[in-house]
Formats: structure tokens, C-alpha cells, sequence
């Protein structure tokens, strides 16, 4: 037997500054919610609310783009101090074309611009600041995992989840660049051939399906609902982060 | 405000078998797990109960391997007459390594084997058969929507869903390889930039985020939970299928 998976977004959850106490902030939206947290529960958090949270923010008057940077940002029809941020961010630059570069990101994903465009540019056109992924969002997750525990006497499961764009189909999806005691990747059990053999073991990687499901969620409100609670996903407890989902880069084909 | 995504498993759901009609069995199912559908609700559906009632199953000992069939086996270390129905389901192979081989399917999507090894291989060792994805998965959500409305009274939104490696990440999600009356591709407001131009729209793949979802719930169940009621996703209707989250070949950097 299956159970029902609930996602429930935390509504009115406040506008967050640089400095805030997210796990007090998701504490307080939990019970103006009317929630209670029990265990098994997946908490989802946009990347923005998080990055914002640890200041992530870079103000494009006190980046000095470099040649390669310039380079870049002619390549790609970009803004050279926002190119220069997307070479500090990354390891590898992966493809180039107008609009959009590819990198792998300092922290492992494949990811366009490093993460820091679309919605992450300021509106304040005298001072236009971006705002950078957090400095390592698996570790972001465990100190929230180990906060909420403290604040709730339970501890959540927790997934940060940022859009990324996708080889071969339009359209981005909610994919987990954090993750906190939960195995982000579910390994069913071999198929076996038509030979009696078992196959190549199937692992569904559900970190990043959980954070698929929560996009649709987050996407909904006007303004954004940056916070998800799961409830129902059965994740298996892990004490690692979301390196798992990561393809080894000799192994990948597609780079 | 966001509204709570459900996601219902119809549990102990029949077998099927070839000729069985879905729209019966799911009506028959919705009954049975004390669900009646609303306005605005989507079922998916697991690629692997339609392509067996459609019976698109193909006895292996009627295939003959063409000679591009016998090499693609040799490079991919599989049964000849495997990549003879590979090659016959696709109209190019992307990459090949043993044991996998990535083609574009007929229908569009890049996809591992043309989506018919894994769970798909029957247990007969006497007359093994495999299981080739539906010939028109769109097509096929749009009859079932048309069946339900019918026995119902209540026209739902449909989603085929498949399990799919990606690119970069390991671990499979579910993708939807056929829609029915919903917009795959969800139009959100582009953003301004730091010069205050409106960026390129931003487009979350809906359908794709929600074939995610429905594979977490459907992988639950040690036997699978093929069909699950999503209730609360507030798609947006359209009278089209899946196209749209084809990239076209010409835009993609990674083939």
C-alpha cells in the first residue's frame, strides 16, 4: 500500500533579510499554519529564501570583471560583472550561447549562470546587487534539520530546492541542491532480464522528485510561497547530504 | 496563498492485462479507495499499465536483429534482438555504452533503451517479451480523459508518466510522456533584470513536476501503485499534449 503525499506551502511566510533566523521564521509560519511537525516529515525551502537568509547578496558596483569575464559576457550577451561572477561560482564552463552559460557549479550541479540570475537580481536599479546560491546548501540544511529539531522536538527531513533548466525538454523543474538526513536517492530493488539475470539496480532519485513537487507549490502564489511541508514521502533517514545526485563527471555523457 | 497538493494512490489496483480497459478499471478503483474526482483534479498514470492494456508487447522470438541491430548489441553488450526494437522504436541514437543506450524514441523524448528494458522484460524464460512504451501516449491520455469524463461526469486532466535518467544527475525521475488537457509548460511572469528589462520567461515544465511527484507516491508500494490522484495542482487547461516539453533539437546543446 501506497500513502498520500501532502504538500502543504507555509502561506504568508514573511519577506526574508539578510540575517534572519530561518528555523525561528519557519517555526513561527509552522503554527500561524496551524501545523505541527511529526517525524517523517520533509521540509522544502526555495534556494532564494536561504541565500538571502546568509547574505549571499553581491553588489555589481564592487566586482571587477576580469579578461575572461568580459570574454565571457560577449559570448554571451551578458552583463561582464554578472559573467564575472558566474566564473567565481563555477568550476567548468560547459556550454555558452546568447542569453545563458552552462557551468558546473562550485558545488557540483550542472546549472545555468551559476544560479545567480533570473530571479536573484535586485530592483534596485542605483545599487543592482545579485544574490549567489548559499556557500554550501547541504550544510545550510543540517544546521536547520538539527535548529528545528531544538525548536520542535522533531526532527524534519530537509530538502533546499532551486528551478534548473534541463538537456533535451523546455521548461525548468524544482531539482535539490541541499539535503538533510534523508538518502536522496531510493534504490529499488533489480528487475531481473529476460534472461533471469538481475539488471542494473533502478534508484529513483526522490530528493529531487520531492523537489520537483514542491515547485508546483511554490509556483503558485503571486508572491512566493518559499517553504513546503511534505508529509507522507517515507524518505529513508541518511545522515549525508545531496552528493549522491551528483554524476560523477567521468561517468557523465552528456557534457 | 498556494493550496495543498494531494497526492492519492489508488491502492490495490488489478493487474492489467492487454484489451483491459482503464477507464473502467480506474473508475472501478476511484470507487474502491472512496474517491470521487473533482474539477481540477489529474491523474497519472504509470507508462507501464497503458502500454499493457494497449498490449504492446513484442515476443522477442519474432524479432530478427538487422545488422545495425547486431552492432548496436556488440557496443551496448545487449541481446541483438533487444537493440533490433531499440532501433525500430527510434529515429537516432544519441549514445550508446555497455548496457545503455540513449536514443530519441519516435515520440520525441531522450530516452535509455527507448523505454523498454527495466521492469519491462516478461518472467516467461520460454518466450521472453518486452514491453514498448504506448504508441501515442498523448493520444492515449486524451481517450481515457474523454472515457472518464463520461463515466464521471467530471473530465480530468491526465498525465502518462516514465521513469527517465537525466543528464548530470544520477537516478531516475518520472517525466510525462503524454498529457491530456493541460498546459505542460507553465508561463511565469519574467523577471526584470538589474537594467530593469524583463528577462526571457521563465517556464516551469508543470507536467514534468508532477510526473516527479506521482513517482515517489507510485514507488511506495512493493507492488506498484500505477495510477495516483493529484488533487489541488491548478493546472491550466489547454487542448494539446505534450509537444511542449520537447526541446527541439535544433535548441538543444546537449545531443
Amino acid at each position: 500500500m501506497a500513502d498520500p503525499l501532502q504538500l502543504i506551502p507555509l502561506n504568508d511566510f514573511p519577506r526574508v533579510e539578510p540575517g534572519d533566523d530561518l528555523g525561528a521564521l519557519i517555526h513561527a509560519s509552522l503554527e500561524h499554519n496551524g501545523l505541527t511537525l511529526v517525524a517523517g516529515d520533509v521540509l522544502v525551502l526555495a534556494q532564494k529564501i536561504v541565500s538571502k537568509a546568509e547574505n549571499c547578496y553581491v553588489r555589481l558596483a564592487e566586482v571587477q570583471p576580469s579578461a575572461e569575464a568580459e570574454d565571457l559576457a560577449r559570448r554571451a550577451l551578458k552583463d561582464p560583472r554578472q559573467a564575472e561572477l558566474i566564473l567565481r561560482e563555477s568550476r567548468e564552463v560547459v556550454r555558452v550561447r546568447p542569453g545563458v552559460v552552462i557551468v558546473e557549479h562550485r558545488n557540483g550541479y550542472v546549472h545555468a549562470n551559476a544560479g545567480i540570475d533570473k530571479s536573484n537580481i535586485s530592483s534596485d536599479p542605483d545599487d543592482p546587487r545579485v544574490l549567489l546560491l548559499p556557500e554550501n546548501p547541504d550544510h545550510s540544511a543540517q544546521s536547520l534539520r538539527n535548529d528545528l529539531a531544538r525548536r520542535t522536538g522533531v526532527t524534519p527531513q530537509i530538502i533546499i530546492n532551486d528551478s534548473a533548466g534541463r538537456a533535451w525538454r523546455n521548461g525548468t523543474v524544482g531539482i535539490a541542491i541541499g539535503t538533510a538526513g534523508l538518502q536522496p536517492l531510493f534504490n529499488q530493488i533489480g528487475e531481473k532480464d529476460m534472461f533471469g539475470n538481475v539488471l542494473e539496480v533502478t534508484e529513483s532519485a526522490v530528493a529531487d522528485e520531492l523537489a520537483a513537487a514542491a515547485s508546483v507549490v511554490m509556483g503558485q502564489a503571486a508572491e512566493a510561497c518559499p517553504v513546503v511541508l511534505v508529509r507522507g514521502a517515507r524518505l529513508r533517514q541518511a545522515e549525508c547530504g545531496s552528493g549522491a545526485l551528483l554524476r560523477d563527471r567521468s561517468l557523465d555523457m552528456f557534457r
